[in-house]
């Protein structure tokens, strides 16, 4: 009998998935839905990133080096450097998206059995990556009465175990927009020299930040060159998600040569896509500040509305454009499913992202939603409208 | 200690890159290099399919479908329809590169430990990404007499085991230039239906066939539906290597769900390079053509000047752009290198792969060498005059 395999059936579904069709069935009905839900940003792509792609003129659109151009990666020297991160071109690799410099990070440094600590709630996706690499999370759960801080070093090593081989940690946080600070970072840090473990700093958001704690990449700690490796991507950073182009940077030449071998085997990132990122690194130095103002805006108003309602909790996130919100339900899954098929509001409805697809640990993030602030303030007006209207509506409240 | 990972060590490094330094030096040296040692076709990409990602005008660069944009998939059917494979959107999936759907197969289909027989000499990332996945690459010969035809079934039955899940071949072959006949195809069926394998079929050279052998692809075989995986891509269809878009097509509806959550958690293909992907489509139906005869005239002018010299043999391809040919040394590796660090005639040389990187089993291989002829026909003759010379004057004749 021809079966698939086993990683293919344990292979997890986002449970976002399983509300797509949903949101389509109030489409059809002529039901406005708010998409609150996932971390496609409504920013424009700049045009002058587009451009860099309409000006390709050579004759034959060749495979570019596996570890990406070196004009490109020479450029990026420049871009980290104005970051606070010293890295050479030779530590910087490009891969597809953000999410292949996972997969990369997962395979060279980790046995299939290998396991990875992992705060949650966390992005989902790490669950795939973990699955694809044969790998196990372990989860340490982060609360949100401390607006998810980081755990205390103490629940780290209580799960330390000789099988753990990295901490993975995503700062400004998806889902929860937490941004972790420099003491933060700096025990983190301790903690990956004492047990010699790998630690992959995801920095999506790295710009996303709107508060004046001071921030730092755990590539900046010192004496930790060998443990830390840089998952990085400019899908969010210029609201270029389809481009996909990320990159992996470390300074530990093992692990570079092990990804480089994953690398070559899929012989090149996108070509077209890295002209697109070289020319990024050309923005003007203010880019970031009215894309940042934007957010910020929103996030004010959403997390504000948020509050305002009954029975509901927000933590004020620091960075990127998620906020997690504790609801009077009983199960969000069952919530989001029901605003999508049994409540509107003026005709219009949200969508949202169950907490519980961001947690690894069975039963939690039962009361919890994510909302992504990637519409602009009157959309987000609009979609605490109904939220707050379906709070008062929903017959499935918080035991 | 910071350790990278098992499959880090154990993930092979192409045998071509160790040349690549002599071939560095030699340029350094002011000798010209001629590079018949990679896949990357030297043919101008149609400016056609250039400009449709220049017309890109949205505002925001977003992620696409994880199984790739809808009106791309939509109108691969009309491609392969024509190409005589019946299939619906439905049963398309665009991944990155075709490097991509080779992986989404294995991982879908193969657990940690099984194994998958293909005919060798192999493209040897396979080997690769056979390392990613923890399966293992079970070889059968095809031997040079028989211009690397399929090996007899019994070979494939000998090596049957309970671990064996999968047959892959690529058709024409890399790095071969073998055209499979529909009786050979016919007969690899049969077995894949008899053993209840899974029928990996790379196309990847679909449209570089120049003999009026009747060709079909294991798609086409009945009652195959559930065993055949159409592993696809763009790359060297129009001299777009570097876009990254192939496809995964499979009629297992399993498979196919398999195949999608990983692709899901990557979250989708190159964008723009979908765009030129579609465009492809339409391009005038006699593109093909020419770039065929162009092929075709460089494969009669590489194969006469090969089986002219002494002691060479190279079966005549009936596909691809490769050829594989025999020559009077005694280790293939050690003569690439040569080539590159002590010889040239009239200040140049030629740079070629070592056929031992495309085999499985240690040993084989020595003497022979894999030429892409992704040069003009004035370059191959100058390669040529180098490789007739360099047989005579070089030291370690074969044994
Ligand atoms: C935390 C985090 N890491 C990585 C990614 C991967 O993004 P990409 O593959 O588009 O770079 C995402 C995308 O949402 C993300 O939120
Ligand atoms: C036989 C074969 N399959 C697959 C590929 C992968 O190509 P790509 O990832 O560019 O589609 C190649 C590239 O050389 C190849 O020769």
């Amino acid at each position: 009998m021809i079966t698939i395999s086993e990683r293919g059936i344990q292979m997890p579904a986002s449970p976002i998935r399983k509300l797509v069709p949903y949101a389509e069935a109030a489409k059809q009905r002529g039901v406005t839905v708010y998409h609150l839900n996932i971390g496609q940003p409504d920013i424009q792509t700049p045009p002058a990133i587009i451009q860099a792609v309409k000006d390709f003129d050579m004759p034959v659109l060749e495979y570019s080096h596996s570890a990406g151009n070196e004009s490109y990666r020479r450029k990026l020297v420049d871009y980290y450097q104005r970051t606070g991160i010293v890295v050479s071109h030779e530590q910087i690799m490009i891969t597809t998206g953000g999410s292949e410099a996972i997969l990369f990070a997962f395979f060279a440094c980790l046995n299939p059995g290998d396991e990875v600590i992992i705060p949650e709630p966390f992005y989902a996706n790490y669950n795939g990556f973990a699955c694809t690499a044969g790998i196990k999370v372990v989860p340490i759960p982060s609360s949100i009465e401390t607006g998810f801080a980081l755990p205390p070093v103490a629940g780290f090593e209580k799960v330390i175990t000789d099988k753990t081989k990295a901490i993975l940690i995503c700062n400004p946080n998806n889902p929860t927009g937490y941004l972790y600070s420099k003491e933060e970072v700096t025990a983190l840090g301790a903690i990956c020299k004492k047990h010699q473990l790998y630690l992959f700093s995801d920095e999506a958001y790295r710009e996303f930040r709107y508060s004046d704690r001071e921030y730092i990449s755990p590539f900046q700690l010192p004496g930790l060159e060998e443990n830390v490796i840089l998952l990085d991507t400019i899908s969010k950073r210029y609201s270029a998600c389809g481009a996909r182009i990320g990159a992996l940077v470390t300074k530990n030449k093992a692990v570079y040569a092990a990804a480089l071998k994953f690398a070559q085997a899929r012989l090149s990132p996108p070509g077209l896509a890295q002209l697109l990122g070289e020319a990024a690194v050309d923005l003007p130095a203010d880019y970031f500040d009215a894309t940042k103002v934007e957010y910020q805006s929103r996030r004010d108003l959403l997390v504000s509305r948020l509050n305002a309602m009954e029975g509901v909790f927000c933590p004020n996130p620091g960075g990127a454009f998620y906020a997690m919100a504790r609801l009077p339900i009983d199960d969000c899954d069952q919530f989001c499913q029901w605003l999508l098929s049994s409540f509107t509001y003026n005709n219009q409805t949200v969508m949202l992202a169950p907490a519980t697809g961001f947690y690894a640990t069975p039963g939690l993030g039962k009361n919890g939603v994510r909302l992504a602030y990637v519409l602009n303030r009157e959309s987000i007006s609009a979609a605490m409208d109904c939220l707050e209207q379906a709070l008062k509506e929903y017959p499935g409240k918080a035991r």
